[in-house]
Parts: C-alpha cells; sequence; structure tokens
C-alpha cells in the first residue's frame, strides 16, 4: 500500500465511497506486516520499479533477513538495506544469493538494479578521498531508486581546477549531490555553478574544530550560493533519496 | 548572462570556438556592471520570464533603487527584492511605480508576476501565526520565480486534524515547503504524508531552549521522514527559490 | 523510613510530641544503614506494595546483591535494580533465584510484581525500534511500581497511520510516556491528541546532528502541544517512575 | 468540540455509526473557526468549568480581542490570555470589563475563576524574588484551569531553613511546581523532600554562566531526586497546564 | 627553589645586591633539572614539610619513577603523584618501597604523610558514590599537603536528612571541598550553611544532558549561595591543593 | 540571627536544651522579616563588623531603600548594595545621606567602612581598561566585608613587564583577584607567580569569539597553574566575598 | 621603548652590561607613561615610520585625544586609531585636523600616511558587500602600518567568475586576507590558488545558523587548504597588523 | 605543475599564448594523476628542493606508499608523509628504505631533509609535555620544507621563568609556533614578547572544560596580543606549513 492508496483510501471514506468498516480492515491490515520485532512497512515503495528500503542499523542479522524475505514475498524485486555491517550483510548474502554489497557504503543491493527512469542524471560531488563512503551511500542509494548517477570525486576547492575540469558533468545534471566534511566550502562552490537544486551533506570526516561534521554543517546551511539545501551529517542515504525525489517528478 | 553561458563560453575557449581575447573581454565585461557600491550580477536570471533577485539586506535605499533600475534597464520584466524595511520599500515605490510591498514578508516585486510555468504547484505550510512572515517570503519568491502557490498555514502538529483536513492539498504539490519553529515537527510529520520533495525552514519563533531556531532546526535535520532537506534559520527566501528550482526541470 | 515518617518526626520535634533525642537517634539510625560502600536509602519505598529501587551503575555485582538482600531483609517484597550488566545481572540471579532480568532494557525485577493499583493505565509510545529498549525501562519500572502498563511501539510521526490505528489506547490512559529519539516529533504528535500529562523521553538514537539525544531534547521542551513535560536523555526510568507518581494519586 | 469529541468522531467513522460525509463536514466545520488571521481553536476546552486559553505574543490586540470574544461567545464562561503585554492588556479591558490583569506575570483572566475542583492543592515554589513572574504564570494559570495554588517564594537553598520551614505546605500538595533560575537547585531539594509529582520550570534569571537559563535547564534535566520533570525555560503556563492536568485525575 | 627565592632573586638584581651573572647562573640552573624528556620542577615545594607533586598522566612509568627518584634526592621527604594508571602504580611501587597507592583516585603518596599544620579541618562533601573517586583525589591531596581532613560522603540533596545530621561537621572546617555531578546542587545547598569558603569540583558523573559535567560545572558557578567559587570537571586535585592554600595562611 | 546561631539553635533542639516549640517560633520569626515582597535576610552578617549585603538587581529603588533602612534599624553600622543602576542609586542617597555610589561598578556603601580587620591583603588584578567595573566591584566589596585591598590594574599578559613591575605586591598578598576577559590567560600567569589562592573572575570583555565571557570563562577553568579557582563571568562582588571569607579565617 | 629595547635592557642585566638600578628605574619610567586612566603603552612601535595603534573601544572621547595627543608628544609620526564611533572621531578631529576618519571600518588615521615599505603587496579580498567594514579596517590597518594594499571585494564563491578574472593580483601578493562571513568558503577558495600565507577573518555577517560568525569560524579553521589560519571575529585590525608582520620581514 | 604554472598557463589562454586545446589539454593531464583511489596531487611543490606532502589518515598502507612511489618518480627529492599510524610507517620503510619516522608526530620523511633556505629561523614553543607530539608535527614539517628549526619545549606560563629564560631564542626567531592545551595562555604571552608573526595551535591536551581543545582555541583566537593567527586544533602540521611560508618571502 502507497502513500497515494492510504491517502486515497482516507479520502474514501470521507466522500462515501469507500464503507468504514471496510476501510478499517485494510488500514489496520495493510501499511505493515508484524514480524514480532518490526512493522515492515509496505508503504515505502514509492513508484513500481524502484527498490524498497530497509534501514540496517539496530536491527539483528537475523532480522533484516526476515524483512528483506517478507519484502521480497510481498512482490519487491529490488530492496535496499542500508548502514550495514559486514557480518550482517554476510548473513544477508547466505540468505539472498543475489544480494550485492559494497563495504565503503555499507549498502547491499538485493535483486536487480531498476533501470534508470527519471528525468535526468544525478551528479555526486565528494571533497576528499574520507568522504568516498558517504558519496557511495547517496550514489548507490540513488541508482537502487532508478536514477542515472555520474560521480565527481576528489574535487576540493583547495584544488579547482580538478573540479573546474567537469564543469560539463554538472552542467547535465537535473540534481547535484555535494558531500564534503571539513569546511564544507564545495557545497557553495559548486552551487555557483549549477542552475539546479544542490543537496549537501556534510560528512564528520575532518579533526578538531571540525567537531564531527558541525563545521561544515553550519557551512552548508550559510551557504552564499542559492538552491543549496542541506540534510543530516553523513547521511548519504537522505541524500540519494531526496535527489530521486527531484529526478522523479 | 547566464550561467549556462558563462560555461559555454569557457568550453569555447577550450574547443578553439572562441578565440581567448574575445572570451577575456566578455568575461570581464559580461557577469556585472559596476555601481561603485556593488556589481550588478546579471548572472542569476535563470529562466526567461523569471525574476531577477535584489537581496535587500545591508544596502542602501539609494543602492537597491539603482540596482533594480539597472536590471530594468538591462530588460528584467520582474524584479524581486528581499529583506526590506518599510522605509527602504517606501524609496522603491516611489522610484518604480509598479513595486509591490508585502510588509510581514518584507519583500518587494517590481513589475509583472511571470505566469506560473513550472512543472507543478508549491505547498507552503507553515505551523503557527508567527511563522507566517517566513512562509510569505518563501511563498511570494516562489511565484515571483514563476510558480503556483498553495498555502497551508496554522497547520501546526498539536492539532493534526487541521493538517489532515487538507491531505488533498498535500498531495497535489510537486514540492511542499514546511516553515515552522519551536520544536518543528511538522517537517517530519508533513514528509511522512508525501512522495515529493520537502524543503523544511526552521524559524527563529519559541523562546527559551528553542534558541533563536536551534531546537528547529536539528528536529528538522534529523527528521524521521526521508526527502525533507533543510535551509537556514528563517531562510524563507532561499526555500522559495529552490522550490523552484525543483519544479522548473 | 518513608520521607512521610521522617516529615512526620521533624513536626513531631517542632510540636513537642517526639523527644529531640528520641528524634535525633531515629534520624541518625533511620534512614540508611551503612554497608561500608553505601547507604541503604530505605526512605525510597513509597507506599505499600511498591518496589524497592537500586540504581545499579557504578556498583559493583557484590554491593548491588548486598544491598538487594538488605532491603529484603528489611521487609520489601519486591526490588527493582536498574541500569544492570549482564554479568551483574547473573550474579544477582545467583544470589536471589526470583530475579527476572530483561536485558534489552537491563532492569532485574526480584521477587513479585505488585498487583496494579494506579487510578489508570500508563501508556508507553515509542517511536523506533532503537527506542525500545529506554521505552522499556519505562514500562518495566512502571509495572514494578504498581502500574497496568500498555506499550505502543514503532508509532513514529513518519507514519502517522501507525498511530492513528491506536488512538483508542491513547485515549484510555491517565498518563502517557513518550519515547523518542531523532527528531523527537511524537511527544508533540501525541501532546496533541490527548487530555493528560505527558512525560517526554528524549533518546540518544539518532547520529550527526542528533547529537547523542540533544536534538530530540531540545524538541521536547519546545514542543507546541501543552501539558508535556521532559526528563534527562535515555531516562527511561525517571519516566515511569514519574508516570507511577501522576498514576498514584 | 473537544478532544475527545473529535477522537469519537473518528471512531464513529470507523465503526460505521457515523456517516463519512457528515463527518467530513463536521471536521471541517468543528474544531476552528476562521477569524481570517487565525484558527480559533476551540479543542482546548478541557472540561468543563475550565478557562479557554489565547497565547498573546505575536498576535494584534485586535486579534487578542476578537478571540476572546469569539470564545466567550462559543459558550467559555472564562477566557486566560497569557503574555500580554500592557497595551494589549488595556485594549482588552476596554473590550471585556470583566478581564483581570497581572503586570508581573502578563496575564489575563476574562471572567469568573472557576471554583478549584481539582484532586488536591498544587504548590508553586519560587527560589528568589526575580522568578516571581514565571512563578506567578504557573500559579495564576493554574488557578485558571481550576486548582487551588500555595505559594511559597523566596525559598531558595542558599536559605534551607526558609524552605524547611514550609515543609507542612510541600507535604500537602498533590503537585509542586518548581520555578528557579541561576542553579536552579531547587527542584532537586523540594525533589527530595515530597512524594508527588514535580513540575520543575527554569527560569532565565542569573548573568554570565547561566546562559539565559541554560544552567537551570541542564541542572533540573539532571536533577538526583526522582519524580522531577522539566518544562522549557521560563514557560510558567505550561507548568501551571501541566500541573493542573496532573491534579485533574 | 621556591617561588619566594625566585621572586627574591629577581628583587636582588633588581635593587643591585645579587651580581647578574650570578643571578642568570642560579636562574638557569635552579628551578628545573633537565631528564631529557621533562623539566623537574623544584619550584613546586611551598611549605617546609609538604609533598611535592607529580601529574603522572601523559608520562611513561618510567619518566614517573625518575621524576620522583631526583624529588627525593633533592630534598624531599614526601612526593605525591597524581592520575596514576595502576601499571604505572606498580612500577612506582617497585621502585619506591614506601609508595602507597589508592586505586580509586589514581593518586601515589611516597613516603610518610606530613604532620597536619593548617589553620584547620578541610571537610571534604561528595553527593554520591559514583563521586568518590574524584572526592578522595580532593581529600588525598589535601592530606599529603599537610591538613587534617573529614570526610562526609554520600550526602547529596535529593536525601537532605542525611546531609544535616552532619551539620557540626561542615560547622567545624575551615574550607568545604563540595564535589558532585548530575545537577551539583549540594555546592549551593552547602554554600548555605557554612561561612566559609567553599571549593566546588562538578565531576562528569551522570549521562545525557549531564554532557559530561557540564551541566554540574554551570550550576557551580551560577550558585546562589555566595562564597562558593569552582576548579575544572573532575579536578579533585586542584580542589585539594586549593583548600590546602587557604588552609595554611 | 547568623547562621552559627541557627544552627546552634537546631543542635540545641536536638540536644535538648532548647524547647521545640520555643525553636520553632525562633525558627520562624527570625532569619528574616517579610516586607512583602521580600525576605529581609538577617543571616548574612558574617561577623561583628562587616557590611550586610543587598543584591539591588531586580528590585525597584523603593525596594532598595526599604531593605537596607530595615537592616540598619537592625543594627547594620554598614551596608553594601550591589548592582545598583544610577537611578536608584540617587534614590537611596536620597534616603540615606551617607551613601558612597561608584558608578564603574554600580555599588553603593551606606555607612563607614569598617577597619580592615583581615588577615592580610587582598590584591586585585586587573587585564585591561574594559575590566575595570568588575575589579571594583570585587574590590569595594572586599573593602566592605573589611579587608585591606592592592589595586593592580592595567596589567594584562601581552605587556608582562606591567605585572612584574609589581611582583611586590602580588607578593605580600593572602589572596589574589584576578579579573579579565578576551582570553584570560592573566589568571594562570599570576597564578604561576603567588603562593596563595587565586580568584578568578573572567569578564564579558571582548567581541566575536570571546562569546561574551565564555573564552576568558574556560580558560580559567583549565589553568595550567594550581591554587587557581572560578567565579561566574562578570562576578566581582562573588570574588571580592569569597576573597574577604579566606582572608578572615 | 620598543620590545627589543625592553629584552636587550633585561639581557643587559643579565650579561652585566647594565647596572641594575639603571635598569629597573628604566623599566619602571619607560615602557608606559600613567595618564590615571590608562597606561600609554609606547612599545607598540614596532619599526621607524609606522603608526602607533590606539584601541578606541572602551574608551572616551577625552581619553582617546589624550592618548593620542601623548604619543604625538612622543614623537609618533602617524597614529591608527581603531573602534572609533563617530561622535569620537568627531572630538579626534577638532582636537587633531589632520586626522582622517573612515566611518565604515570606524578607523582614524591621524597624521601622514607612511610610505609603503614591506616586502610585497597585500592583497585584502572580502566575499560580500556586508564584510567590507571589516576588510576595510583590515587594509586601511595594513597601510598605516607602511603596506601596499591591493582590495578586491565582492568576490563571493558563489561567482567564481568575479575572483578568477583576478588572479593576477592574487598571484601578485606576499600576504593575502581574506574576509567572509555566512560558510566562509572564501578562505579555502583563496588558499587552493595562492602560495603565500591567507590571514583569514569571519565576519559576523549572515543570520540564523550563522551564529554570530561562528559558522565562518569553524569553516576557516577547518579549511581544506594549507597556509591559511584565522583571526578572532570580525577582527579586521588584527588580521591587518598581521598581514603587515609578514609583510616587513 | 605547480600553481604558478597553473595560473600561467590560464593567463596564456586568456592573452592568446597558448592556444586553446594545448591549454585544455595540459590542463587535463598535468595537475593530477588517476592511481585509482587517489588523484596524486603534483601542484604541491611550492618550491624547488621542498618536499612533497601525503597526507596519511584515510589512506591505507598501499595507498601512502603507492602515492609516495609515484611522487619520487615524478622526480620528488623529498616526500612529507603525516599522520601515519606505526603500522603504515612500518610497510613505508619496508618500501622505501630512506624513510625516517617518528612515531610521537606520526611523521615520515622519505629522503633526505633540504637544506634549509628561508630567511630566519622558525621557533617551536609548546606548552607542556602532552603537547609535544604536536609541536614535533609543526617543527618536523617545517624542517621538511626547508626551515631551521628551535624548539623551546615546557615553557608553560605557570612558569614563567623558564619561558623568559629564552627570550633570546624568541627574538631571533622569524616566526614562532605556540603550541598549548588546556587554558592556551603561552599564545598571549609570547605573543607580547615578540614583534614577528605568532601561529598559535591549541591543542587537545586538557580535560573537562578544555572540551577537547575548545578551551585553548577560544583563548588562542581572543588573545591580547597582536600578531597571533590561529589554525585547528592539533593541527601540528598546518602551522608548521604556515610558518614555512611565512619563512619563504
Amino acid at each position: 500500500m502507497t502513500k497515494k492508496d492510504l491517502l486515497a483510501l482516507l479520502e474514501g471514506v470521507r466522500d462515501g465511497s469507500v464503507a468504514p468498516d471496510e476501510a478499517a480492515r485494510k488500514l489496520r491490515a495493510a501499511p505493515f506486516e508484524d514480524l514480532g520485532f518490526a512493522k515492515v512497512d509496505h508503504a515505502r515503495a514509492l513508484r513500481q520499479g524502484a527498490a524498497e528500503v530497509v534501514y540496517g542499523e539496530g536491527k539483528t542479522a537475523e532480522q533484516v533477513c526476515a524483512i528483506v524475505r517478507k519484502l521480497r514475498e510481498g512482490g519487491a524485486r529490488t530492496v535496499l538495506a542500508t548502514r550495514l555491517s559486514a557480518d550482517k550483510a554476510a548473513a544477508l548474502a547466505a540468505a539472498e544469493p543475489d544480494a550485492a554489497y559494497d563495504p565503503a557504503s555499507r549498502l547491499a543491493v538485493v535483486g536487480p538494479l531498476p533501470e534508470p527512469d527519471g528525468a535526468g542524471e544525478i551528479c555526486v560531488c565528494a571533497a576528499g578521498t574520507s568522504d568516498l563512503p558517504v558519496a557511495e551511500e547517496a550514489a548507490r542509494t540513488a541508482e537502487a531508486l532508478g536514477n542515472r548517477v555520474v560521480r565527481l570525486y576528489d574535487v576540493g576547492v583547495s584544488g579547482l581546477e580538478r573540479l573546474l575540469a567537469h564543469v560539463g558533468d554538472l552542467q547535465r545534471a537535473r540534481v547535484v549531490v555535494v558531500v564534503a566534511g571539513m569546511e564544507g566550502a564545495l557545497a557553495s562552490v559548486v552551487g555557483g555553478l549549477v542552475d539546479v537544486p544542490v543537496v549537501a551533506v556534510p560528512t564528520s570526516v575532518g579533526y578538531g574544530a571540525a567537531f564531527e561534521g558541525l563545521a561544515a554543517l553550519l557551512a552548508m546551511l550559510n551557504s552564499c550560493a542559492s538552491g543549496v539545501s542541506v540534510v543530516n551529517i553523513d547521511n548519504g542515504f537522505g541524500a540519494g533519496f531526496l535527489a530521486s525525489r527531484i529526478n522523479h517528478p
């Protein structure tokens, strides 16, 4: 049951087209199945073809596997499991042989990647090598949700020529995701080079007065370039997910 | 000269289609005109028909008027002037009789509003009455950039029935802007009700441990709903600008 | 010696009904017994039948066992031991065979649970799976203090339908405990749905700008719903204890 | 329409006893009346006899007067208007001759105080003279909501004898509200003397490292006494409102 | 060379009573001996009979032993080594058989304790069991510097009767050291009960919004009782050292 | 009734030498007289001859005058009124012709200064000209409490020769009060030059990253010199009061 | 007496070439002249020809004029007065007819500007129009200390072409001062373009999460470009002063 | 390709002396070589003879070795590898036999140290023994970049005589690097003693209210001495690098 279905149901009750008891039955039954330890949320399937998402942090390997199984039995073609430690990923691979795991971003994709069906490309830029795990989390999330992704890595502002050598890629994108720690200046520079939405992801890369990503977070919130918005520190998944929404009108 | 023009020029120099001295001449001449106190940035005209933007804070009435004049002489049909105090607005109205000023949001629109040409509607939600100035800044910015805007005001989460009575409006939107102070919970609730990008604007409304918008800012950055990103505290302009970019693929 | 006893004693000295030396003797002797490493505080027995409480953090297994023994010898029917690591719990189970330990909440209940004798039910809501240890600490504390508890788990605001499916439970409660990390919005939404006191517990669940529970804490303190108060981050015990006090007029 | 009415209506739709269109009509019509600038929220009437509440901050005198009028026309016997500046209060007094205004707490009560009908007394303690405005806001709110209130003022912990001279008052209360700035220690000391819920209100009284109430807020959240919960800095209204809910089972 | 000696020397150079080259030679030679890794600071011997102090953190066992040896060879009767891990303490005990180590406070005293020669007693109060390591660091430091120390432990303000049972001890002291974590209220309560200097030591005891001692630190800095000053979080040594200075006019 | 009297009374009740009702009567009557708006606290008279203290902030001119009157009628020879605005000081001067007011420190001394009777001198150092108001508050408070005070002003560490030119004054003192804003380094330098207690007062002098005194506060709490303790930002009164207690064994 | 003189004097005492009493006499007399309210610090004259500096904040107009007079009588050719309000500047202009005041930077230069004698040029870059007062404070300070200054204003990173159009100026400089508020990214971009020291000045320009310059400060401290160091928020004087020191080997 | 080369190239394109396609080819080819995992940045070679720098944090041993190899093959005589753990250093030593590793500062120098060719000496001061790793990182970085370095260690301000005994060394330096944790006062004291640029490095040494270097950072930013600028907490490399730039005009 997608959110649209849910809202349609509620509207139906209100306009009389759906009987209340029918609606109540559906409401209780549909949106989640109870596995004892967690409610499997079927409502997150946004479009035909895109992946379902399982958030792996704080769940046991058994729980992750059970939820993935349930989702696939419920018809999901592709399932994305995030924040998955290596041992949980191993358990998942044992249970679902077509699971592909990336240790850097700690993402697993179970099932085939969907065909890209977004309006354009998503460009993921990362400032430094240490930002790559978060950047990959964004990029792979976007791919699993049906987007074509272009990666521009190691293009931090202290070597502007590296970024300028790729203005064409930036120009072509429908959305740009900027991943940067330390002073997070890349978001402003990219924001000044493009005319499309920029999703900025501060990372906890840096030390001392970086304060675990606070410096980059504040910098990005105060970007002098218009068209930049910010997600939580290290939230590559959130950036990829949002970029996909922007790219799927 | 739009940014696309600029980047095309640089590409031209590289592929040999533009003579270097020609490019250099254009580069120095085009992107800004020097008025002595400020460079008028022609590069911000994003699309045909949308408004040019003048940021009013920290400029004198004379400076605002001169820049607006220059932009209109340069061909701008509509000019948006933001963060304009009442007296600067009065000076502007004297100079440009077709200027329309909204005291709450401190925005002035000079010239006719462009025809909405975005992909869909932008829905601007505000939690409380005190959040209206920021919400209006977002809504009017979006309108001046060529968007159809639906306003849902006074729909804070402590009275959920007020929000739920308008699910249809939320559902129809291509983008939702959520404006809220205090605990900023509206962003998460709306984020859970829609399948489109949500741009969250924390406001400095509240007292004590609201810490001038910090509580709402942190809450929005940590939203449990996916698809939510955040702009600076009280940055209604930024939210409206970004929403317009999302709505104009 | 309960606090009422203590205050009565002080009043007695003042009104002459208790001889000063008698009072002084009682005062020194009664409220705590010295075990060398800690004073066993008999004053925490609030009502007949409810459990005594031992705070396990920072005490050795031997100390916890000795205090529990002392309390039971002093007549306590039920003893609640909080923040108990697994190995301390094992030591306690060896010493007190009727001890029941919950590893998630790190609580042990020694002796039978008291009959619920509160005015109504306490409803404990938790936003996500990761909040369960704190929620269980609140729920089990309340049960050990003589309350009937209803649990509503995994009802975070990004899936409002899950919460709305249980309005009946919320409605029936005499007190609601809301446990949530990340942006803590659940407290405001629940606060808007009920007419009874809401005790909000921010948890350290989340990452990045959650700042170990700070985001949820600030959000809850700024709740736009009236009737909400807040305890320390992750303080499930405090919430359950307070809810019990509200439920036992 | 009280919240109970609202929830009953929703249940009615679900169990079929209320026709959907009837419910939809009521849902849109009932909970608020649109005055153009604000929705008058009838849902806040909690019990027969208690006051309706109008939050005065950020509203014009005209708006406050119009809302109060509407509420009285809707049947409210008593209306409480909070955070009211002196000039707004004067306008209100002109419009509603039976309005009584307290400049210190900036509260106005329009109409007769209801008869106290709570389970017991509410004791409001304040540490210092500068805390009185917040303490009075709590005390008068509680009175307007139908509670008997006992005030213990100027009982800060640096002069313990002043507090101890009133243990009887503390002992008799069903709830205690503790209002304190600076180091906020009074909450812990009172929390150790009573067996009932303590609602702590940090105030912004103090200077330097008091950081506008932050020191007292943190202290109260970390109270070593069980049974203490905290509301926002200077939120006397919230404390009085919550205390009333605890006192009206 | 004590500080008085040093200052006298400088005065001597200025008034001509000491030849400059003589002074220069002394200045370079006297105050510290170079062991390669650290300058042994002989200047910290404050009075005849009191202990020399070696700060153990960040030094290897070998370095601590070498410095202690040097000091004793230089005439020190008693040496106090602080912040010493168990293995460094073992190495020290092997090298100096008369070293006495307290694992809780991580202090070692090498040589005999000096006879108390202060003006009066130092009373060290601690709020809870978890504060004892810091309290012992203060108490043992004071003893090693020639003070008589009275300990009042587990006298937190939530059980006021425990503190009041010992007013006599507080009354007799020349200085009171108050050690408390969590909300740090004990400093204010003690400050209100005595007429002598109170040295407050916030501890990192607590969790969540205690923020590693910040809550107690702010509370103590804002104490409503006069005569209270504060040292760094967990700085038991600093408190004992300062109390000794107050107690040795 | 001094605190010693109070504690003696409590002891008396306990040992039987004081009848309980007699004690209760005294307890209620003695320590404060009710003026309606404030309890006049007679307990603050610490020694024969020293001044009583009235804290002026948050009290009206009438209230200050009434309290001062009451204290003098109660036998106080000297009264110190702190944090007094110029107009309150004028009102006080009208009521008490022997009041002497210092506008910089906002202190008024009513009646003759007591003869210095402390053990030694108190040296008050200030880093810069802007720190003088706080330094004078400390110095005058100490004088009003019976201390001889030596002032060393404008001796900030960036011009070390100015401080070193006065080592003799520092050496002679029984206590040193160090007042400094900005980076607060003076406390550490002075702490390294003397063998007596140093009371450090951070001031809110500075801008930007001084954060209203936070930089100096943190620096002083982390002083590498032993024997330094800290009071609240700008709390000159507290420093002078504490220094007097150290100087009056 | 310059600092070199002072240090030479101290060395002289040590090596015997200066008689101690002679040195003591000079030490007391030389470095400052007492005007009652402030010590005139002659030690700040760094080189022949450069300006003396008077910090105007917290001094009265009379005090500023008196100090300037004294300095000129002492031989200073040029005096720089900083942080001077308009009315103090007017008083200074009345007293010293050759004073030139810049209202934006609140700097006055009294006497002729010295001839530039530094090793190279100092380039001062500013991101936005609102940063100009701080940038001018830096530029004019450097000029008054004998430096040639090149200004690059309004070159924020959101319009990279404006900065790149001036790479030649950046390249030629011996030091670059970067002045920026909001996200402070300009420091990193400039730091990546030059091979000379960059002095970064965060400004308090911005709103909301700029937190009065904190965002820019943290960003600059975390600059990914090497060779960047930071001074206090809005400290244009400090940056100009330091740049001059770098430029005068 | 140095940055100067890069900028010259861009200028060349503009003035026509370089053919655009030639420039484009160089631009893409020159500045970095792609090793798959990282772009080797040749642009950091600042002068003939000075070392290339590899930042070791977040790179595997294999990656560090490969980059070092590449740089040497590209002609680098000396390579500096920073933030290198012991095992990475061992791998490097195996690959490059002429690598010299310092475990304290975690720096490795591969190849011969360059001859000092700076304008003067760099003096590196450290306050305490625990600050040495950061101080050594600064000192060795400076040496690898061609500077003569003088070390003044263990000269914290609490023992001023230790610092004053070395004024000659301070006086002779062209730049001073000050490394200090805790309260960071050494930067201000040194800043007052010298006439040359001071680069201050706060360290995370300290505990409690040192807040991982925040106290020292704020203190240094607020230094009352002019001519002091600050780099990130523990950023010894950055300080040494900047000092070298100042020392190489």
